[in-house]
């Protein structure tokens, strides 16, 4: 009774986020779109990010229905015709979902950046309003269209199995959202900056480069849809095995659903702490940003930190479950802000990797490949610390210390909506000072919108860290429902080390994460010479793009972009979501969760590795920029600049993909767990 | 009786490989020395390998002292006196007997290398015949002592216990021999590239450039000394790891040393193989003496395995273990040679690297960076199926799996002496190339010396894929030997993966490698600036330097060098020996097993990444300097040398010394198992 009140609770809270979401939407689209030069560049831009986004939803929609009609049939035949039909629903429900939460947050992005680059005419604090306004819309569209489905689902079919379908439609969707989110902008960036700054000596975002567009494109699919789908997938994915974990944890006398409605009670209180925290997020009068960013981040943690505190012991559950909540939601704030350290504007690794540029490229990207690979160490000791304190604390309190790790996740992430905010507003604003440069606004409005794009930086490293750290803690907790649901099918895993098929199937998954980057680097990288041959014959026909007398064919850049994005996932959307069932169905049970523990492993270690040393690379090129160590045009920043370059696929394609190509792969394993132990016990 | 027959063999064979290389090492210095410009060159480059082996001698000794101390009195403590000292001379035993092997291969190396030179002038065979002859002079001493140490302990005490001491001994210096090398060489190699080739414009191996000698006496601490000491540690605790296995094996009727002499019994069969076949590695009449090395490897495995065969069947062995010897040498053989499709010359991969650099540095490092990543595939793949051939054919045939992996390993690492004198070959050649430079020896000579040297960096990426596999199913043997060893000591090891301080253990553990890598890529970095700084200084206050009128001292940068190389290992080595009694300790034996597990998963996955990346960018550029995509000071060479520098430190210091990290951090806890295993159970 109880959590069934608390379900329709849910229901509303992620009503209302939708609602203000939407609010907001129509507000920044009122807001002054500017000059008709800069309509002009915004529109290309837009027109250029909905162009991929319908390309990427029609290969989504392709992909999710092959897949739903075989999860129809595969689990019609295992159980029924009608749960199979209802597995496949929530499945697409979970894809169409993501993709309308992401849709929402990228129309609203191309909207703002012009409106916020427009706004910065009068000043910091309208500018600044104008972008975080619709880096809201993408977080509170997320979350509470995350939390609708997850309770609808729940409320008419009262089996978490059903709301893991739902789940993996989410994370097939991140899936396709990321990787190509991030081979797509790094395709266009690198190809922009390699033929536009090196070979004809222009400056970044000049329009007479065909390939500015296309890079301006990049970071909205990259960064805004890309990011906003990696974290909704987390979101729902923690929620889910937490709830998967949940069943039939009650005591006696207690409802059975108390602890798997507990995940949806906590991002309720999280939609509703953001909700608030977000009203907070003000510029002061030393007109600081990103310390605006970062105050609205604590604002919200402690709202929900207190919320949590007072419906968890109010609601008579086990004080462990409070434990282990505020574990998760301090080590992801403490994760997030020391991978502050590494990758920082004036910390000693970013200044120090500047330093040696003097010595040469090579020098910049041996030192900071180098930090990177320190940078793994605190993060994993905090990944470790809230693993072991949220079990242990649960276990004492007499409740799974499983459950226990669950919900320290959940206690990360349930803070979404106000992290997706801060992280959708950096490529707004990034976006804004492109288009502010294109359409030759004013030096003063250019001043600004610097200022809001450093802000920016600082928040898009931070959710780095904390979706790497949430994913972690998610994956982990997916790890061991998977264990049960194979338990539940009546295959007791032991998983033990010295077991040889345990030890092939950890080899071969820790081999997983680095074959998946590499695919990704190298479509980066093939994509982009195919797009600078187009620049090249671009320029070659027709002198007067570059004498700025005529227009640039934008277009064709951008649909290559496109085209070689999405054609390129095919081999890591295989990997992904085949390998797992491949090795499952000829390798068995034990060696499919030995596999699926090898890829947590290093594909946790490569996204720090990747996400870290790509963040070092890009700061310590802007700190000699900004006039260190000789600045602009000196032989350190050259190196510099091949640091940033290197850095570019590892921090926005290979690294932030890893995170959704582990979820995915554990979802996909719990997913057909039933189905994996039924034919490989016929095979024993 | 039997088993001590062949141990008295075992000693014989040792007896004979040590005597045929101190047969070898006279006749190489026997060979003429050449003009007195090359001898004073050589002379240089003598002094400055053996001085810093000497101070890297007197830093193992003093390590070696207090740890055999500690040991003395630990294992005094929990046993009794006389087992505290044996177990600490045995030690002492493993240190010593590792450094003679390698100071013998070390002088060798520096007199072969000009009497090579010098040879080249009389044409090639007679050139190759000198290196290779000095080659084998390391590979076969190196087996002999290890036998002879192996064998002579176990005969003192039947216990394999204190062979385990022995092993553990020559795996520090091992350490301390791979990774103070590897820092060695590449401080001096990157300084001397930096400041001559890049900053003043000289070539490579010019007399005026003070940081040449440094670079190479690099070459042979690094490549000739370090490499020995490793695969003296990987050969030494295979069959350690085999013969505690061993233990209790044999069936009622049978010997109890049956099973725990069997890895002395294959090592010896190799050590009669290398013999056989290293007379037999002549260059034919095409001169293609990289083909001579190969076909010498390939006579070598024939032999070992005939005789294999023969002794498993004749001397009443299980099936099974001549499976799991085939097994080990097949996949040795096969990965070695697949490692060269990454790495080999006009391979795609690296033909693909070199054709992009066109485009830039940032373009290069990407891609030799994603093609390493990918090369992690297949050989994970050929471990994983040596590991489970080995294993279940074992078992099919009623012996213990395990025992049949450590067999796998010794297997592989049966035919060293033939694989380390076709790599010591490698450094020879090229400082014999360096000499005849610098000693302005004529063309024929230099060209006749790069014949020589490319066939050496094909046996070079060859060996180096084969000592990771090789440590890769030695360290898995370890592991489980491990495991048996705190069921000896009462703590019987579950490690199973759903257990969180397993989960830690492995985090932990996975985080160590990177950790070590960026410790000692960062020393080189660091003491590749001192250098530069000091041929700066040395250019400045006297011009006649560069004017080739005055000499320049090299003595100072050689000691920079070594002293910087020493100092740096402080970091390393506490990571490698305490940082897992500290886990052992602190968190328990089984997140202690955890942690090994994890640092042997990434451990291999970063070494055969960065060993193969660097290899690949080595190859790339020497492919675009033979002239193709624009050759020899194109944009693409300079591209090219840019990966080349990165992968430096990559293929010769980080990447290897991984190997040797990971078996002394077994080899460690199997030591001490029985002390963490009293105390943690006194803790509990």
């Amino acid at each position: 009774m109880t959590e069934t009140i608390w379900l329709v609770v849910s229901l509303v809270a992620g009503t209302i986020s939708v609602g203000v979401a939407i609010g907001l939407y129509v507000w920044v689209n009122k807001q002054d779109p500017g000059t008709e030069q800069a309509q002009k560049v915004a529109a290309w831009i837009r027109q250029g990010a909905i162009s991929y986004l319908k390309k990427l939803y029609m290969a989504l929609l392709l992909v999710a229905v092959v897949l739903a009609v075989i999860i129809a049939i595969v689990f019609g035949i295992q159980k029924n015709a009608v749960y199979g039909i209802e597995i496949a629903g929530a499945f697409m429900a979970g894809a169409i979902l993501s993709a309308v939460a992401g849709y929402m947050g990228m129309t609203v992005a191309v909207a703002a950046n012009v409106r916020s680059a427009t706004a910065a005419n009068k000043g910091l604090n309208p500018a600044f309003n104008v972008a975080f306004k619709a880096g809201s819309v993408m977080g509170l569209a997320m979350v509470g269209i995350a939390v609708i489905g997850m309770s609808v689902i729940y409320l008419l079919f009262r089996q978490p199995q059903i709301v893991l379908g739902f789940s993996f439609g989410a994370s097939v969707l991140a899936l396709l959202a990321k990787a190509g989110g991030g081979i797509y902008t790094k395709t266009a960036d690198i190809a922009a900056d390699l033929v536009g700054k090196v070979e004809v000596g222009i400056p970044e975002d000049d329009p007479r480069n065909p390939a500015v567009i296309a890079d301006n494109v990049g970071d909205n699919v990259g960064d805004v849809a890309g990011m906003g789908a990696d974290i909704f997938d987390s979101y729902v994915a923690s929620a889910v095995a937490v709830m998967l974990l949940g069943v039939g944890m009650a005591s006696s006398g207690e409802s059975e659903a108390k602890y798997i409605v507990l995940p949806l009670i906590l991002c309720t209180l999280g939609i509703v702490a953001s909700l608030i925290g977000l009203q907070l997020v003000r510029v002061g009068k030393d007109g600081k940003p990103g310390r605006a960013l970062n105050g609205g981040t604590v604002i919200t943690c402690v709202l929900f930190g207190v919320m949590a505190v007072a419906v968890i012991l109010l609601g008579g559950y086990s004080i462990g479950v409070l434990w282990a909540t505020l574990a998760g939601l301090t080590t992801g704030v403490v994760i997030g802000f020391t991978s502050d350290f590494f990758t920082g504007d004036d910390r000693p690794p970013v200044v120090e990797t500047a330093r040696v540029s003097s010595s040469g490229a090579a020098i910049t990207i041996i030192t900071g490949f180098s930090y990177g690979l320190i940078s793994i160490v605190p993060s994993v000791i905090g990944i470790v610390a809230a693993t072991l304190i949220s079990y242990y604390l649960a276990e004492a309190s007499g409740i799974s210390g499983v459950y226990g790790v669950g919900i320290s996740a959940v206690g990360m992430l349930s803070v979404s909506g106000m992290i997706v905010s801060s992280d959708a507003y950096g490529p707004i604003v990034d976006n804004a000072r492109g288009i502010a440069e294109m359409a030759g606004m004013p030096e003063n409005v250019i001043e600004t919108a610097d200022i809001l794009d450093a802000a920016g930086n600082t928040a898009k490293a931070i959710t780095k860290g904390f979706a790497i750290s949430a994913a972690a803690l998610t994956v982990l907790a997916l790890f061991v429902a998977f264990a049960g649901e194979m338990e539940d099918a009546g295959q007791v895993l032991k998983l033990s080390l010295l077991d040889p098929m345990v030890i092939a199937g950890i080899f071969l998954g820790a081999a997983t994460p680095p074959l998946f980057s590499a695919l990704t680097m190298l479509s980066v990288t093939r994509n982009a010479f195919d797009m600078i041959e187009e620049v090249r014959r671009q320029f070659a026909r027709d002198p007067g793009i570059l004498a700025g007398t005529s227009e640039p064919d934008y277009e064709t850049c951008v649909s290559l972009a496109a085209q070689g994005a999405l054609t390129s996932l095919i081999g890591p959307a295989f990997l992904a979501v085949l390998l797992p069932l491949i090795i499952g169905f000829l390798m068995g049970p034990e060696t499919l969760g030995a596999f699926l523990g090898g890829a947590i492993f290093t594909g946790i270690i490569f996204a720090l590795l990747m996400a870290n040393a790509g963040g070092l690379w890009d700061n310590a090129k802007k700190y000699i920029e900004s006039g260190h160590f000789g600045g602009k045009g000196s032989d350190s920043h050259k190196a510099s600049v091949v640091g940033d370059t290197v850095g570019d696929p590892f921090k926005d394609t290979a690294g932030p993909s890893l995170n959704t190509l582990i979820t995915v792969m554990s979802l996909v394993s719990s997913l057909f767990a039933p189905i994996i132990a039924a034919v490989s016990l016929f095979g024993k």
